[in-house]
């Protein structure tokens, strides 16, 4: 493994003699760590920030885990890597569809580049709706926790997973999903088969907990555990999150929701509609329901009237039109709605009652997607150089977080 | 000392058989307790959450020092104590005004409440523009780091505070003005003088150091020896920010202001005035340049275009017309302007370059007053009851602190 460089996207990229590994822990609202550090039970993470750096930083709108993962993937935003959600309105066909292909990206990816250049380029994902997009045109390892076990040499790079990392295949909705994903990542470096390691979790866990509960605790504990076998291997690590994560409940405990296609049929009579770009497989999570929405509006001479109307509701906090929102929000125009919706820390955005099935979500909602999940931490590992460091304090993006780790430690 | 209670602008306040003391730690931005929590500087501190609780709580917008201070002091967001900067254009005399005075303030505060019922109440401030306001219609102790050397037992409940807290009164530039409130606390806590306490510090730290800076360090060090004392006094503590803070400067270090009224007049004409609420004596802060400015229309059928128009400008987030502003962020729409104005995470607003003294700014802008520094740190000494457990993880409200304190503990 020597130094060199590569180029994404316009950006450059030096490659230390080391390795480089990204860990986006899923849902990490800052809270996650701040109650998990103080309680002492993430000590190899602690060390890992005492011997670097730990800030904040600003996540990719919608804050989404499509959207950001893309983001982080391409050093991008969504204005020009085009996934500006996990479900949309497809302006071609008309159809609504997820966006989960990596035909919907526009730009190339960091680990392409890096394998292109003879690193050895690793992928590990917790969802495996995220797997196809992330190593699109990749020369590498590339597989999910919820998958494990079906991974092949010749479509994954790798097989006989479960045996490699000395584990049967987690159930997807469970804290494990993602812990598997930090066990393969440091058996991978561990191995010397991957030197080059972007390891994404699932945010089952954040969806269901909140910092200070146990369950929540030990999670961390167990990722920490994983971190400290990362930190042994003497790898230059970045931590960051793809978004936050708000409970969005009433007094009683219940989902406090805005239907927003019911009241806008309601109000401005039916074709007026709300697509709710948080849709993914794993609707346990949040029933579809998120802080951010698209509005397509059916008479456009109504979009302004129908956008103030909106922003009187209880429970919202921002409305943009295409044009604002794809200036303000870096979002692909053509890939959102008429308005682009944003709801208070405490609500979430539906479409009518009868999208969302609420039995899913025992214990209440917890989600993301809107303003108050955009801010995100940021690890990194080692000393930055003064530039960096700056710019660290400053209005630092997540994905900016390979920049980060390739050309702003101090080795 | 028994237990009683007392009501606040409607509000009831259980007062347990315990000193309650609250902490406003000016401008204390979550990074800075992350970043000296983890490198051990703050031990008790430390020890406070993992016997209580941390969360984050979400301010009063504009996220100012007046304006959040006065929301704590009584319970109620700024559409109801009135106060909605620390300057503004008075509409009934047309004259642009400090809104330093207890006369502005709409309603009543906890502090006046709890000393009508016989508990023995102190407000130490850091900044002597505080003083007035908080100590309203009070009967107790009340001064300032700023002028501790001035105090009088007829005006200010207590005299010779020098020899009392055992050191001459602190330079108002200094982290010391900071350290001496907690130090003048806790000695009035220590020694019975008072059992119902608010401690509110000043920014200038926060305005000059970053989270990892080693005087930033050491100052919140100097701040968790005080919490070590009141911690010993077994008082029921609560600790929030009136705001966070950021950086707002360009790649070069130098400020990154939109100066907008210059904007507004080259578009659209002059009679168009930009207000900056976060204005006050203590200039070599921020230089009267932070992330929120009213912006008052002299011709008012133009107000919608020119807010489309501002909201266009790099470094601009929101923008509000009065209505909506009242509405969305709690505020007296009598003492707003037609249009409130925020920033976007690194930038400020400023009026014209001639308003603002740059020069005072050594080392870079750091400041807040917009959306990006709306969500504060809440550390609570004890265990909370399970409602308010629920609302710690909810959409808690910075300036709720003294109800969980009061009302939210299990004893």
């Amino acid at each position: 493994m020597l130094e060199t460089k590569f180029v994404a996207n316009g950006k450059s990229y030096r490659l230390p003699a080391k390795p480089i590994v990204v860990i986006c822990i899923d849902g990490c609202a800052d809270e996650y760590l701040d109650v998990a550090i103080v309680h002492e039970r993430m000590p190899n993470t602690a060390r890992l920030i005492r011997n670097g750096h730990r800030f904040k930083s600003r996540g990719a709108l919608p804050s989404f885990t499509n959207v950001n993962n893309s983001c982080i993937a391409t050093g991008c935003p969504p204005s020009a890597t085009g996934i500006s959600g996990n479900y949309f309105l497809d302006p071609e066909t008309g159809e609504e569809v997820m966006m989960n292909s990596a035909s919907y990206l526009r730009c190339e990816t960091i680990f392409a580049a890096a394998a292109n250049v003879g690193r050895k380029v690793a992928i590990v994902t917790a969802k495996e709706k995220l797997r196809d997009i992330l190593s699109h045109g990749m020369n590498g390892i590339a597989f999910s926790s919820e998958k494990a076990r079906d991974a092949k040499m010749e479509t994954h790079g790798i097989s006989n997973v479960e045996e490699f990392v000395g584990e049967p295949t987690p159930e997807i909705y469970s804290g494990d999903a993602s812990v598997y994903v930090l066990k393969a990542g440091a058996a991978l470096i561990e191995q010397g088969k991957s030197d080059f390691a972007y390891l994404t979790l699932t945010d089952f866990m954040q969806h269901k907990y909140a910092p200070e509960d146990n369950e929540a605790l030990d999670f961390y504990a167990d990722l920490d555990t994983q971190i400290g076998r990362l930190l042994d291997c003497n790898a230059i690590i970045g931590i960051t999150a793809d978004h936050g994560m708000n409970a969005k409940n009433d007094s009683d405990g219940r989902p406090n929701v805005v239907y927003l296609e019911s009241l806008l049929v309601e109000q401005f009579g039916p074709s007026n509609k709300v697509i709710c770009p948080i849709t993914d497989p794993y609707v346990v999570h949040h029933g579809a329901l998120g802080s951010l929405v698209m509005v397509h509006v059916a008479d456009k001479d109504q979009i302004e009237t129908i956008a103030q109307w909106i922003m009187s509701l209880d429970g919202i906090a921002e409305v943009h039109n295409r044009e604002m929102a794809a200036l303000k929000l870096e979002l692909p125009a053509d890939r959102i709605g008429d308005l682009v919706v944003m709801s208070t820390r405490d609500a979430a955005i539906g479409r009518t009652p009868s999208d969302h099935d609420l039995s899913l979500l025992t214990g209440g909602l917890r989600s993301h997607g809107g303003r108050y999940e955009e801010m995100v931490p940021m690890l990194i590992s080692h000393p930055l150089s003064d530039s960096y460091f700056r710019r660290s304090q400053g209005d630092p993006r997540n994905f900016d977080v390979f920049d980060f780790v390739c050309n702003g430690v101090q080795l």
